[in-house]
């Protein structure tokens, strides 16, 4: 399956936040994600995120299509890719 | 179309990109958004968020699916509903 996943979290979090979807993920923007991922490997992610977490302050959102052609992006303004090299 | 929208700008505009999304989407969180909305008016909110950008700074995520029931959300730790009444 093919998702999109953005968190909001606390600032003292995101660090931790960013390094454990980049795992799993590609970085898209701030703190948006996409990528392919298996049932199995979604599952660990989440788990993870709860444990990185404060239930009541944080949250993160998982889109999940099929397909990846099933949708279309489009970026206005600045690509983040040049950040990618930096982090 | 149905359409979900994250952007990154800088924190000077952050209010003004807040307002105009909510004028075409609903918020779902910190900068996301996701609504139906039609060629002409994601144009327009196109069109108007270039005019708050810095296209050298700020983004704006753009994916888009032909129906809502091809994406599935889901939400981890906390929803955003409550916030809605606030701002």
């Amino acid at each position: 399956m093919y998702i999109i996943a953005v968190y909001d979290v606390n600032k003292k979090r995101v660090a931790k936040m960013l390094k454990l979807c980049r795992r799993y993920l590609n970085w898209i923007q701030n703190s948006v994600f996409e990528g392919e991922i298996t049932e199995v490997k979604l599952m660990e992610l989440k788990q993870q995120a709860l444990e990185i977490m404060d239930e009541e302050d944080d949250s993160l959102i998982i889109f999940k299509t099929r397909q990846e052609k099933w949708l279309d992006k489009e970026i206005v303004g600045k690509e983040n890719q040049s950040l990618e090299n930096i982090i």
